[in-house]
């Protein structure tokens, strides 16, 4: 058998000669089964109607294989499984969604391996876009129902009923009844803007037979420290003569606070879990406080600034006096302008966002049987390898051995520290000068075609190590004949 | 031996449970085998005093290999060459010249191989740059002198003698004497605009020795048919009157012309060889003509476009009579605004430019003996495959199977063509959303770090590669152990 593939080589002797790579002069046992089980890399299918295959790789010419046919001994027959990549992007600010990255990755990849093996993780941090995308990811349920917007319009919102779970669980992105891209831009004063229909999202939850609540912060357009929230789960916010804070409640209402009745909140709220995915590095109160770092980014004047403070300080004395501990410098209680604390007020569990949103993605088990990860961000800087989500990824796939590659619309300032944090390689998007909003616009195009180069350099690497391995470890073919015997230039044996 | 090995894995189990990678679980002799050829690709040297080493690749920490150690068998030790990389770029227009892009693609390829074999072979297509590159590639010598400008100003300029030739061979750039970049921007009329300069340097070439002069053409920001280099080089352009045209010659002096006194040219052009290095699509007269093509590119009112044509006309009709042919429709006769009409008239050898220039190079030696090509080029769209520099590179590698990554400064429209054209992938520089003006000041820090994030991505690729490799072909290995025998997950097998 192996006599009969060699004649086959010397049959392309001639063009080889002629200076035309031919890879199918390297034959021999070693290198014919290394080729057939990277033609599965390779993305060909392996015919066994025919014995040789001059099919060239659809896309990249160079990359000549051979095939084994029905001659072949089975054990070097046997197809291996196609590439498995993971794509775990996040989404591309004021542009694509997670789920919309994912699927131009994937679009990308495919152009170069129409059949390989892709899973879409698309990740989400508990702002915008995390409920849309966890109840896809679950094939859960939205419920789509009308609140009271950050400025007390009405606004149509939504939340979700994770699919597969034991337990009936609700996911609220607090950024979709008040996030920041919800205020419009004339109107961005944080001392008027309320939390009251994140409160109603959840009080529909709970209506609806919701046993476990998980509420994403994130993008939030507020700072009333989950004063409205409260009120619509049922809280009575009282001022110093008891008489209730007008509805919804808000930073500057806030700063009449002197008590809080929670006798009247949601019934349900006392046997279900509470849980909040969050940054943990968000405090209350100080210089790392609410008011202080997040207050002049939702449009507040350092007048305005200084009104937050003192309201935020004002429900930590409530908090206090209810819960008896601090709450202003807890982990996550300044999350969402302070509806962290809040949160806590109720019983809420705090919990780093990634931790909490992962797990329902069930990230861990798909790094388990998977060769290549492709993650994306708007932008990759130096502050990636904190917490964002591209290095979340890469710390994660890194405890699996598995290289991991991310597209970024921007790649910004000392953004090589990531090469450090897990991430093999990045780069950006762009194909030419533009403007931002260009950029956006042309944001399909961009990722899809970035994730094609991609993976074409990656496909080169792994043709390098192919050719490399057929001629790394010479062995001596079945037959007397040995690839030594044909008049090949040493780069038609190497490539 | 491969038991001690083996023993060596069992210790590192507990490890492997705990969800860490280790690649030293995949022991066994093929294996061992493979990890220490690709070794040397990954740019490890393989040291001889340790048996087995965690180092880590350094800037790809997933990378962790095995290398072979004094117990290896010796076959097994030897150390492979590091790879094999060709650097053949373009230079970035306005930004940096070849030598300048092959170096930061180098920096940047040695940020992650730092090892690795590279070769840096500049390329220039007869345009800009084109002496400097040439001579520095073959270690010869500038002549730097002053010469008439394109617009009759004395200006700085220089030619090249290229080292190591049997013939004393000069290399004259047009555009170093008559370029559109020494054109004022508020002077760009290319009716008045002079050739008179190339003619200096040619004779300069000819006064020191010459005994071939090759003339490359290109941004050049003339349209006087030759005139003016014919005058310098002692042609006389004569009148109906017979009385010679003003010094330097123009377009719109060209427009008089009504013969020719060729008997007072320099009398070493008639002992030399004259080459001339255009783009071979170029022709004097007609619709794709200097006058209607490139003359609105130079600055020509339709008017001033009109007069270049009938210039030129007259100079084919001397041509014409003086030659016995037409001159007008030849290939390249239309090179650096009808300079190669010029030319021919005094019996130069036009040649389409990259065969031309590139056998200075001695490039398809260099194909011999490399295993991955880097090129680049300011721009690459659906016309780089007519011809630009990185298509030519790409047809040149495709020979040879070696595969071709491209970057450039700007993607252009219908860029994938190029995958179609041999070159296997290619990237922007660019990494955010920027102008021209910036990205041509970063351009040095932009190539650099694409190089360095294309190396990684081959670099990922060939790791696949490897993973793949050492489990696709298992052996038993010496001893009675099995890698099956270790409860490791899949992908600590495979990656």
């Amino acid at each position: 058998m192996w006599l009969h593939l060699w004649k086959h080589a010397e049959l392309k002797r001639a063009s080889c000669r002629e200076g035309i790579y031919v890879s199918h002069i390297n034959l021999h046992k070693h290198s014919l089964s290394s080729f057939a089980h990277h033609s599965s890399y390779l993305d060909l299918p392996l015919p066994n109607q025919s014995h040789l295959s001059n099919s060239s790789y659809p896309t990249m010419p160079h990359l000549r294989l051979i095939r084994p046919g029905r001659n072949t001994p089975k054990k070097y027959r046997q197809a291996k499984p196609p590439m498995k990549i993971l794509i775990s992007p996040s989404g591309f600010k004021e542009s694509l969604g997670p789920s919309e990255v994912a699927t131009c990755i994937e679009n990308g990849i495919r152009r170069v391996l129409p059949n390989a093996a892709i899973r879409k993780v698309p990740l989400v941090d508990g702002g915008e876009g995390t409920a849309m995308t966890l109840t896809e990811h679950t094939e859960g349920e939205l419920i789509h129902l009308e609140v009271t917007g950050p400025v007390g319009q009405k606004v149509k919102s939504y939340y979700g009923f994770l699919g597969g779970q034991s337990q009936r669980t609700a996911i609220v992105e607090m950024a979709a009844a008040a996030g920041l891209h919800m205020v419009p831009r004339n109107a961005r004063d944080p001392t008027k803007t309320t939390t009251y229909g994140v409160g109603e999202l959840i009080a529909d939850a709970l209506n609806k037979g919701a046993e476990r609540v998980l509420i994403g912060c994130g993008d939030s357009g507020t700072s009333d420290g989950g004063a409205g929230l409260l009120q619509a789960l049922g809280a009575r916010l009282l001022d110093k003569e008891g008489n209730e804070l007008p509805t919804p409640a808000n930073g500057t209402t806030l700063t009449k606070l002197a008590s809080m009745d929670l006798t009247t909140v949601h019934p349900r709220l006392h046997d279900i879990v509470l849980e909040v995915a969050c940054n943990w590095q968000n405090v209350l109160l100080g210089p790392n406080g609410v008011a202080r770092v997040y207050g002049p980014q939702k449009g507040a004047s350092p007048e305005q600034v200084d009104l937050l403070e003192s309201a935020l300080d004002n429900l930590a004395t409530v908090a206090h006096q209810r819960l008896g501990y601090e709450v202003g410098m807890l982990p996550g209680s300044g999350a969402s302008g302070g509806m962290g604390a809040g949160l806590i007020l109720l019983g809420a569990h705090i919990r780093p966002r990634y931790e909490a949103i992962m797990e329902w993605f069930g990230i861990n088990d798909l790094f388990e049987d998977c060769q290549l990860v492709f993650t994306a961000e708007g932008g990759i800087d130096f502050q990636t390898p904190n917490g964002k989500i591209p290095s979340d990824v890469a710390n994660r796939a890194k405890a699996f051995g598995i290289p991991v590659i991310a597209l970024a619309g921007t790649v910004g300032q000392g953004a090589d520290v990531n090469y450090q944090a897990g991430i093999d390689a990045f780069t950006s998007i762009l194909q030419a000068p533009t403007t931002l909003d260009k950029a956006i616009a042309e944001a399909e195009r961009l990722v899809t075609d970035a994730a094609e180069s991609t993976m074409r350099m990656v496909m080169v690497g792994l043709s390098l190590g192919m050719g490399y391995e057929s001629i790394a470890t010479p062995k001596t073919p079945s037959s007397a004949l040995s690839f030594r015997d044909f008049p090949i230039s040493p780069i038609a044996q190497i490539s």
